[in-house]
């Protein structure tokens, strides 16, 4: 192949039919001969692994297809749409299916050899979901005796399902996660119960403080199957997204066990099945399903560190999460411990009610305005104009997902630059007030420290001016010593006289929370969730290549672990649904390249 | 011009070129020039005539256009997309301004000349919808003191409106029809209440039959801004639609009174202002909208002949709005007066649950399968077909709304003709047992016969069929005489014992709403609503060419009627709340062409 005659969408047309040629005959060199000898990439997410991997270099690559290509069987490789063209690169979307899935993916070709390749499952075949010219037709025409209608069955499954039906999955946490899986667990069939410890659904945002508005614009944050009508603010307040969740279990039919809450898991490994005991609503209950999904939040597990003194302390002390709102800390004296979202947030509330508010920075934090990041970061696949260029959500998450976590922050990093040098003169004047800021430690910024700690960053949309002219007080480069019975003593030895101290300080990892539930041994056995192992504060290594144990199989048979963001909740529900489904309908599913564990947390 | 040499494309840009220079030089022969010389329609939706209005012929458009030009000002004419051209016909779509509207349309070309030119404004300049990229941010960026949250706002604006502040418009009803109007009321700023007498938005289709689902599939049933998810079913149960449209009523933000009756409504001439007393929950208050809209449904007031020996009748009698369920009636004996949908629907749920069943049929039913409709009438449109051919929604609407009253009788014809031919046997065997049907007095089906007289039809989901093997009992050709202590005495001497009569006999104008609410004397001013007439069974001539007081100006000042199925919810709920939001910001609406009263009911 020679580069130059042919068009773009011509190149990957012939890549694809070369690909496919090279697979149907499990021939191996010539596989690899069609990727780049000096960097290629195959991230995959079910379609050949059963797993989320991401294979780096040729030589990952043909020991993975070593080891997944005769269960797999791909073929029917057709490129969707045009090939785009850019600085030598060539990137299409292509479908495909296996034996098992319908599938698709996104491939880059640098010249005429693969760079990096998605190949992603959509649905299991012959257990697709029923939508659009398959959905349901809603009235059996014809008549019969003993009809049943929409609304008794709904009862019925309502009344059934738990008590004289077992689930098949059940998701511990209704937030956007566990609403986004059992959405699509129910758009497939495999019955489910979500067990949500709020009485409503929705409340996971509601019971947050007060000035709390999405911090991600509104086209990173649809949710699946029913996008914000085109209305919908940028940034959702957080009671209308609580509305809108409440409203979205509802009409998505989920059964969705409100004032229940998950007391204790065991899963015994002969009858492959969990024994979970839930307090729904003051009574106990045990269920018994095959699958337990813990989708209590990537931020559902509030860290707050120990501090000398903090049980003689006479305030009051909160950990962010906790704290509603500033109105009844006017002429207050606050001390906030942090100087993430949630500090920035709740600093600028406490001021906003005339508190004195001092924010305790312990460490640099990613600090990038949100108009900034709206037009330079998340602009190009998620905004008004990239709908405009036909770059739909599910274009936009095809792409994102298509992006292997070891190029995502060469990618980001003249991104912060260009925020760097537009706001210099934001960033001057924090540094006069000698806020600690960094863009990461390789200068890449939030997204990349999103996914390797889950924090440490904030989104200005205003605080970082109350900061940088001192209406925040700011105390950095230190950290707690102790504190008082009135005071929080810094170890300069400030002392900071405090009606109320709020530990913004984080949450831990979501294996946390199978300790909780389930055992030590369990949680230990599946280790550390989050985080790619980049050798970053927070994020230590070996290198991993994806996330640590979320949304794919853990080392502990039958559980999952589901969080994150919008857009996460909305991209991987349907991967983690579908190795749900494919394990419900009795499908071989052999896992390729089961992770290793190295931390515990 | 000459045709032939031109793409249709082309064509339709010359001719709306001319057609805007002739406007623009108000130069009305010119214009005329442009049009067919034996058949030409201008359909007008508020952007010439702030009126919905059908001018036929040259005489009819130049009268309307030498009154509406100078006000109106059409201008920057463009059109959407590529024309199509079919047997001689080119068709596409266009957008236009006024002084005060943004525009569309739709034109129709016979050969060069014009034959059907729809013109329908979208929104009035300066007060478009906050959408897309005009949509709010939901958060103030920057920090303020007394900062108040969605939250606080929206519990303000609810405790609010009706008491301290009055809406601006009132909007009795809260079906699909009052919840569509006032969302697009809600999105263009205008203050507004709807208030139901039902305790949940959505009850006004749950508490009907149980065994109700929509007729219409679901690709025309779509609510504005928030279509259904593409699994949403065929044909909508009713709880289920019941429970899509309270979520919708709530994420929509609509201000909306459930437990709430209009009492009486009194408009003053001089302050211009409705007194509107309403029973809010049980306690009494007063209202002074400026704008009163009557959304009680098509379907909203039932009517229930008056047959002799009515009041001694020993069973039960019931409108069909009353029916429930045919759950308690197994083994009694039941006399069904009518025999359209309901009436279909309700016999078929009483045989369903073993009661003896009879209809009675007075005059002839336009009897379609609803597979047959929906491949043959509504699938070019509105399918899934359709929407694969790029006819979304919205272009659907558009569409059909291009069509005039006077031709869409010629285009249905040879639909039902169709429908004759190939569900013949069905026919034949309705034949056998002397149940009466036609395709309407001139063969063109449903969706005239619902255009002229509200109802007259049933979509066939089964119950023929059961009509057709004596299943379902039938008596036609025949009316009720009497009622006895024990039955039902028919014309022909036939006495049939009934423990239940259900009169599935429809419903009153709406105008007789506004008898029940304001005045005998109003109500007549407005004269009947719904039909456009066609001189065919209750719809009296003379031929008015529009349906009479739907979504547009009455003889009675600031009172509206809104109505219909979900299609016509949709699309003219947007053209209402454009004429009431005109008279809001104060625009001069000058109407044209305001109907005459030739019917009082």
């Amino acid at each position: 192949m020679t580069l130059g005659h042919t068009s773009p969408t011509q190149r990957v047309i012939d890549w694809l039919h070369a690909l496919e040629r090279s697979l149907a005959a499990r021939d191996i060199p010539s596989t690899l001969a069609l990727f780049d000898d000096n960097e290629c990439f195959w991230r995959d997410m079910v379609s050949f692994t059963w797993n989320i991997r991401t294979m780096e270099g040729k030589d990952q690559i043909a020991a993975f297809l070593t080891a997944t290509l005769a269960g797999t069987q791909p073929h029917n490789f057709h490129i969707e749409g045009e090939a785009r063209e850019a600085e030598g690169v060539t990137e299409a979307g292509f479908t495909f299916e296996t034996q098992a899935t319908r599938s698709r993916g996104m491939l880059r070709l640098e010249g005429n050899r693969g760079w990096t390749i998605l190949t992603s499952a959509t649905a299991l075949k012959g257990h697709e979901e029923k939508c659009g010219p398959a959905r349901e037709r809603g009235i059996e025409h014809g008549v019969h005796k003993n009809r049943t209608t929409w609304l008794e069955r709904k009862t019925d499954e309502e009344a059934s399902l738990g008590y004289t039906r077992q689930p098949y999955c059940l998701v511990v946490g209704g937030g956007q996660g566990g609403m986004a899986l059992g959405a699509r667990l129910k758009r497939l069939g495999v019955p489910t119960i979500i067990v949500e410890k709020n009485a409503h659904a929705g409340d996971s945002w509601r019971k947050r403080y007060k000035s709390l508005c999405l911090h991600d614009p509104v086209w990173y944050d649809h949710m699946p199957y029913l996008p914000f009508p085109d209305h919908w603010p940028v940034f959702s307040p957080k009671d209308k997204l609580g509305d809108w969740l409440e409203m979205y279990a509802k009409v998505m039919e989920l059964n969705y066990w409100t004032s229940s809450e998950c007391k204790s898991a065991r899963f015994d490994t002969s009858s492959k099945e969990w024994t979970v005991v839930v307090d729904r609503a003051g009574k106990h209950m045990t269920l018994r399903p095959k699958q337990l999904v813990l989708a209590t939040g990537m931020s559902g597990m509030p860290e707050v560190p120990k501090f000398p003194g903090a049980d003689r302390f006479r305030g009051e002390q909160l950990h962010s999460s906790q704290f509603v709102s500033g109105e009844k800390y006017t002429g207050k004296r606050c001390v906030v411990i942090g100087s993430n979202n949630s500090a920035h947030d709740i600093c600028a509330d406490l001021w906003e009610n005339d508190a004195v508010v001092t924010m305790v920075q312990r460490s640099p934090t990613v600090v990038a305005r949100s108009e900034s990041l709206m037009e330079l970061a998340q602009g190009p696949l998620y905004s008004e104009e990239a709908l405009n260029r036909g770059i739909s959500t599910d274009i936009a998450d095809l792409t994102l997902a298509s992006i292997p976590h070891r190029l995502a922050p060469g990618r980001n990093i003249p991104i912060y630059e260009e925020i760097r040098r537009r706001d210099k003169d934001l960033y001057d004047r924090l540094d006069k007030v000698g806020f600690l800021y960094d863009f990461g430690e390789d200068g890449s910024g939030i997204h990349t420290t999103y996914v390797r700690r889950g924090s440490g960053y904030y989104i200005d949309v205003g605080a970082c001016e109350l900061v940088a002219d001192g209406s925040i007080k700011l105390k950095s480069k230190v950290t707690v010593e102790q504190l008082t019975e009135h005071a929080v003593v810094l170890t300069d030895g400030t002392v900071l006289p405090a009606d109320l101290v709020v530990y913004a300080t984080g949450y831990g990892s979501m294996n946390g929370w199978a300790a909780q539930l389930i055992s030590k041994e369990v949680a230990d056995k599946v280790g550390k969730c989050w985080g790619v192992g980049s050798s970053t504060a927070r994020d230590p290594g070996p290198w991993e290549g994806e996330l640590r144990n979320m949304w794919k199989p853990t080392r502990q048979e039958a559980l999952w672990f589901h969080g994150g963001n919008l857009q996460q909740s909305r991209f991987y529900s349907l991967i983690l649904a579908l190795q749900i489904e494919a394990r419900e309908t009795g499908m071989q599913t052999s896992v390729y390249g089961l992770q290793d564990v190295h931390h515990l947390s």
